[in-house]
């Protein structure tokens, strides 16, 4: 099942049901009018919204719609809770290097994860706003689950049954922001301003066997003004997988229906898939060459990112953004 | 004005006035059914629930019903967002000196602040369940401000209009894994336990004069198994006061309405104010004997977090926890 939120003036838009081929949509007034209702009740609403999704992939309602990811928000466009993981350790050791770091041995086994802002997401197709653009624009493409209410203590084995629907992830980072944040020691702030998500969540059964209940098996596309940035496979080089992440999330306190867990940067051994950023990409030019080529993301720059199945469908929609400078008489 | 959520068996619990002096209390399903619902739509709501106020006060309201704290949930018991400044930078300081470490400069003019988990908060009778008590259970009395939709980039000057409500919360924080998590680089996690809120928030105006537009200017009294632990003045030693933390809280992204910001560890320089958490006195023990006497929350220990005004008479009704053992089959 695939479901989005279209804008309409309200902070939580509305829900619709969007047909698998990502063609058609129809509103579901009478089961939810938003996603965080769908999700807060999906013991009820989950079959009503499949027997929906089922009619209109059959084209058999009458009141279906063009659906146009360009009036899309955010599946949830604002949350309870979004925490990121980082579980390309790979991408993490990368980073570490190019600066001259050891990666400590524990990074393989305890996964890092840091509480992002949820109460303002962008739509896939809105612009990224940055005051500055000297703050070091960078994408960082991830997928993302949404959870059922999941108690504390979860196992990472039992955690597998608190994933209710999937997201492409756009974590907007300012990268140049970071090394001061960081060191001040109480994580990120400024260096991640609101993220972006995909115009469709979707149940792990539309990822079919994409989908092994941990990890998502297909390539995850950046393209980078019009160009291809990088392909590295969701399902390669993932040592922490969803479950395990949310059950790091849950160690000590419940997460409640409606809380977003993500990937962070997906990335391969493989270097010739590419980054879904381009801080690593920087980081492989600072190792081979000793200095970085590739700048960070200017105004005017645009960045894609999908995911296509294995009949080169797009299962999430397209994000869709260009970066612009923001300004506001303060 | 005062207003508090009683528990209703919805995840967001059902909105109520409540009067002056915390003992009535009325439904205002006509006006909102929940704190977020009054948050998201104030400039429509805010003059009738002050009317609301006002007959209640008067004692003119024929619904109006014993308000029983022990029935309420945390203002917002889910909330979109809880930042969490450290505007008292002495107690920082203290924490610094006692492990031998310099505070940096910077740390008197650029806040910090960390973003924690607002999915799930703790009502305010609602004990606090911990899996291990080895995990340094401590308790942090703080002021927190409830804001209206606020820009990117918003200047201190006028995040004032943004500060809609004011309420006490205990920062459970669990001493014993912030090093470690620390040291990982992305900020709290495990470490930050769900947080509790007082069972009413209210209006700036309910401050009288200890409200100057930016700071509390009365003690936070904060009882450890019913003997005074410390009471420093909210309004002193404030180095970073809330518009100041909220226009931090906005510099690369905006704030939704229902967005909380706290004031961090309430610290005193005058010690013979004692200390709004535990870490803080064990710092001053090592400071003058070398080691820390004072032990972390055991399970059944208890904490009280209040706040009185000039006549004694409670503001925000009390925080009263219990720490419990939490057990789960995983």
């Amino acid at each position: 099942m695939k479901l989005a939120t279209l804008q309409n003036n309200t902070r939580d838009g509305e829900l619709v049901v969007v047909s698998k081929d990502l063609k058609k949509a129809v509103r579901v007034p009478d089961i939810a009018h938003t996603l965080q209702y769908a999700v807060d009740n999906w013991h009820t609403t989950e079959a009503h919204l499949q027997e929906i999704y089922q009619a209109l992939n059959k084209n058999m309602l009458a009141n279906a719609f063009e659906f146009n990811p360009t009036q899309a928000h955010a599946p949830l466009p604002r949350a309870y809770q979004w925490a990121d993981g980082s579980a390309y350790v790979n991408h993490v050791e990368l980073v570490r290097k190019a600066r001259g770091a050891e990666l400590p041995k524990e990074f393989w086994t305890d996964p890092l994860m840091y509480q992002g802002g949820s109460d303002h997401f962008l739509a896939p197709h809105q612009p990224i706003q940055i005051a500055d653009e000297a703050w070091g624009i960078d994408f960082e493409a991830e997928v993302a689950v949404i959870t059922n209410d999941t108690p504390m203590g979860v196992s990472a084995h039992k955690a597998e049954q608190s994933i209710l629907l999937l997201m492409l992830v756009n974590d907007v980072s300012l990268r140049n922001l970071i090394p001061q944040e960081l060191a001040k020691g109480f994580g990120f702030f400024h260096s991640k301003p609101s993220s972006t998500f995909s115009p469709v969540a979707v149940t792990p059964d539309e990822l079919g066997e994409a989908w092994d209940g941990k990890k998502v098996h297909l390539p995850l596309l950046s393209t980078l003004n019009g160009k291809l940035f990088g392909s590295p496979n969701a399902g390669i080089d993932m040592t922490f997988d969803f479950p395990t992440l949310i059950a790091h999330a849950a160690k000590t306190r419940p997460l409640v229906a409606g809380s977003i867990i993500g990937s962070g940067t997906v990335s391969n051994m493989d270097r010739s898939k590419g980054s879904s950023c381009i801080a690593e990409k920087r980081m492989l030019e600072i190792l081979e060459s000793g200095h970085a080529q590739t700048n960070f993301m200017q105004f005017g720059d645009s960045i894609r990112i999908e995911m296509l199945d294995k009949d080169q469908l797009s299962i999430f929609g397209a994000i869709e953004q260009r970066v612009e400078k923001y300004s506001h008489n303060t």
